[in-house]
């Protein structure tokens, strides 16, 4: 429903006061000026979220060893790659094409601009302003530009899938899981809740996708992680968990910021339109609560970790700015803002505790993709049924139903890719590191190494 | 002023031409779309002074050696978080409530949308043409976005200090610190003139605030490296400066490019309007007058730094950008843009003079942000009244008393912060790094050490 | 025309419907909020340009070794800053101004803001109406913010070269030529085509710069490569080319999406307008086209190194996404998205095709610019006169024209600068590094260093 719902205030507010109010000093937004402003938003906050591309890649980069960041940058260039082409070919049909009440969207090929919009840009003069009315009463923002905004969150959950399984995964398999991550499993999924499917007729509510995007992302990094096993030498035989600390905490420093930055755009942006005053001061509203959570994410997760290990830990803080994002993306419509501080405090807790949890069970996630994004996912989609205007048991069977079929679905591909081409380097590989054995170069060939 | 004055030029336009133009050619824009382009600047522009947290980082991360890098990516994470949460709690109200004419604003807490705004959001669609009608009568703005826009403008306050107090101060007071700095003393100075208080009264004039953001970080920079002490070692017995390298120059090279990118949202955004032709003709230019000083800073202080040393400084050329930008800062509304070359220029030249007197007085500033901010800013200020619309004598008050008062009381909070929790790591501490006293980690734990 | 043509489509719509749609519920933009959009696309959009400095200042640094990363980032934020200063001495009017049909513009300097804008920034409250509408029957963009977008574009041209020159150039007088080809080989090529000059007449399409800003700037690296000739021990007496692989990959990577996030602003804002939904639904098709070409580019890069090289190649799939991007620079406005798949794979295929070509003539090009900015942005432009609305012949006159003149004009100040100041660092400082003898300092000094 995120893509009509939202647009109905506008046309209310248009239908209620446009004609009339068009002669008087308080007028309302034109019909054109409002398409114009729907679109500048898609485009502005799409941009912002694509450059979360960068984010990942940073943070991960960070987090991982030095001897396989060129192979994680390699994974992230690529999934950025695959997810536009993907959501292009397939994709977005699936997820937003007649969908109604169903289960799946359409099976078309290559999404292309809307005929309205073509006509009008084709038409002779004469036939100019007849094309530009008939646009308008089709459309109240560029198709193209809706596309591209989605584009960009399918693009993001294949990003979280990236970092969990560093380290050890083959980077071809890897890139074919996302072929089918982005181009069929999230589609489907996101065509239940935002392609107007069952659980968004349901009331299952998901402004910017806590569940739908971060939580997806971090059920297929699950399975991932389960089918690939932990890193060589991660966990010890008698249960000791041992540190394999990032190379470069500056960049992880910097994609986190990246990600906060381009947050804005990924919350801002789901209002899914700025032609009125209503929605402009909506999209304030969810700017400040995106803000909010995450400074409060990290403030908790410096406390806490303060406690816990009598140090601050960067690393857990980082992870807790985005714990604090995740957690608030269901619901950052919310009005009081010291509910965006609470849920936002949450869900950077929820990191600090979930990360050696997730260590425990031996599921070696190598940035804490799964507690940053799965874990505060599931608590930010719950949030809304508690602070929001969402029931909580339906929001728990969206976490459930979604988890089950992301997660199952998942599992079944990472098999299958296991059992065939097989998705694990080799011993050896993996300790020279995935730089020299996947792509025959270093990251930092001048950098001398530690032990 | 900052928040009033600017709107008067829209509303005076709109009161001009408003209804009458609305049935011409030659229309004006209407209430509610200049509401959405007001709202969007802010918001727009807000966000791209959020990345200038990232740039800090980065900068900051770029010039202090390794062993101290994953502690000022941790303050530059935290302070960012703190400043949005203090003046979410009473920052703003402190600086923008119920100035007028005084010292200080409200003692309000969480700061909500406005009443107007949560109406028209709440509204039934039957009272959704009132509730609007309401709204825009009573603002041309959205209340959150005009907050979220202010707001990273203390956050930018606070990572000035972060730098110049590297390597050597505490995490836990310097936070301390921040919680005042952001949650007291910058909004109530920020109170006298943005706030509209007595300073504003008196015509000091500071469009983006080279003296109420960069001074002020620079002040309290300044009070806190004089309480800290410089690093063992910086200053030998007989007046040698030691040098003490930064670890990595692309990375303080790309902080320096984020912060001139989000410059442009600093200085753009403090327009405060877009809802007209006069104010996106003005923030044009305010753009091109940003643009051009910071090149102006980069250029003199390349040929300066090749005049007095033989060789080209980066460090001092990448300062020479941000001591341009803090020049414009004050003024950036020139309508002859040769005016923001020659201040820019000279910013740059201050920085590249004031870098080795801060130094002769003993005074460890390790990023440079004292001149970048502190003198740069007061020289913008003051050309204000040389090139701009402003008093040079009522700038002169403004920026000593403003001084005045930034630096006694962070004088004051830094020397019971000493007293009582202290604020300097021990010598053993300062030595092998703050990473590993502070965090318990390494920044990069893989890459070989120089001695 | 890149100036004139795009407008008249806006104008055409308002022309058409602008009065008599006002009293209706259909209404068109009217001709102020029409200015505002115009306006904001060229700021928002040109800040994202502006950015592409700091991609390319990570690129190349990292693909350069780390003993000349400092001086990468010193030519970097220096050419930003030369571009921009002499943009506005003379560069902008020898491009723009007064040159309908001919071979170059008008020698003027400073470029200052519009009369009419000045006029209405300076009316008082009674006049402000009038000058109000004196602006818009003037313009329905502000002047300066045409400048600054146009300036981005002239700095990203300058960009180009300086990768490929990296590691042997000496700084001074790698930016004198800065210097001549920002302030007056790059505007007059520009004149040709965006100033409406002769090569505009005779119906050549280049939308936002495959040949005038990428090629340009190849070509001017060439020239400046063959001058200067290759590093010291690049190929060997027997043919061989011998790797110098970069020192810091993640900022490369980072570099590139930098870059792609940039040329959403490069190419969507190259519609030059945003008054209009036509205008709207045309740059969302030019954000999608951008995306996917990029996309495709990278992994058509991937397939073919991992075909040629038994593995997949980092650096060669960064250069994919530029060779995509570059390719579709010149018609992204292409209304099938299919075709922009397509034009953007071939031109990864062509950068990793190129660079091994490239060596093979002994030109040394450290980044691979060549390859993904010439000879990518060739393949662009032709592929206008195939899948677009232009003649391929004009096409490939305006391409060889433009090239001809670049590269002749760019090659007589290089050899004009050998023979005077000399522009090679002696073999000594070569093999120390150019951070040392250039800058005297390093850009990581405490990184151990491989052999």
């Amino acid at each position: 429903m995120r893509k009509f719902i939202k647009f109905s205030l506008v046309a209310s507010v248009l239908a209620g006061m446009g004609i009339l109010a068009m002669g008087e000093a308080n007028a309302a937004v034109d019909t054109e000026t409002a398409f114009v402003f729907n679109t500048f938003s898609f485009l502005v906050h799409g941009v912002l979220v694509m450059l979360m591309a960068a984010g990942f890649a940073m943070l991960e980069s960070g987090l991982v060893r030095a001897k396989n960041t060129a192979t994680i940058c390699m994974k992230n260039i690529a999934l950025y790659s695959i997810a536009g082409l993907m959501y292009y070919l397939i994709g977005y049909a699936l997820m937003y094409t007649d969908v109604d009440g169903g289960w799946i969207g359409a099976f078309d090929f290559l999404y292309n601009p809307a005929t309205s919009e073509l006509a009008l840009l084709n038409a002779a003069d004469a036939g100019k302003e007849a094309a530009n009315a008939a646009l308008l009463k089709d459309s109240s923002y560029s198709s193209m530009s809706d596309w591209f905004f989605q584009m960009v969150f399918v693009a993001t959950a294949a990003s979280i899938v990236s970092g969990t399984l560093a380290e050890r995964i083959k980077v071809w398999p890897f890139l074919i899981f996302v072929v089918v991550l982005t181009g069929i499993i999230y589609p489907i999924q996101g065509s239940w809740v935002w392609g107007a499917g069952w659980l968004s007729e349901m009331g299952f509510s998901d402004f910017a996708g806590s569940t739908l995007v971060h939580s997806t992302g971090g059920w297929a990094a699950l399975a991932g992680a389960i089918v690939l096993g932990a890193r060589k030498g991660k966990f010890g035989p008698n249960g000791e968990v041992n540190p394999m600390p990032g190379a470069n905490l500056p960049l992880a420093t910097l994609g986190t910021f990246i990600l906060w930055f381009g947050w804005f755009g990924f919350n801002g942006g789901s209002q899914l339109a700025l032609g009125s005053a209503a929605d402009a001061a909506a999209i304030a509203i969810v700017y400040v609560n995106t803000n909010l959570a995450a400074a409060a994410g990290v403030i908790v997760a410096m406390i806490l970790t303060q406690i816990m290990f009598k140090k601050m830990d960067l690393t857990l803080c980082l992870n807790g700015a985005i714990g604090g994002l995740v957690a608030i993306t269901a619901g950052p419509d919310l009005q009081n803002h010291a509910y965006a501080i609470l849920i936002g405090g949450i869900g950077g807790a929820l990191v600090v505790i979930a990360v050696p949890l997730v260590d425990k069970i031996k599921v070696d996630d190598v940035v804490g993709a799964i507690s940053a994004h799965l874990v505060a996912g599931i608590w930010g989609t719950l949030a809304v049924g508690i602070f929001g205007s969402g029931s909580i048991v339906t929001q728990f069977i969206g976490i459930v139903t979604i988890g089950a079929f992301v997660f199952v679905s998942s599992l079944i591909v990472w098999m299958i890719l296991k059992a065939t081409i097989g998705i694990r380097v080799g011993e050896e590989e993996e300790m020279t590191g995935l730089d020299k054995s996947e792509l025959g170069m270093e990251a930092y060939p001048e950098f001398g190494r530690g032990s």
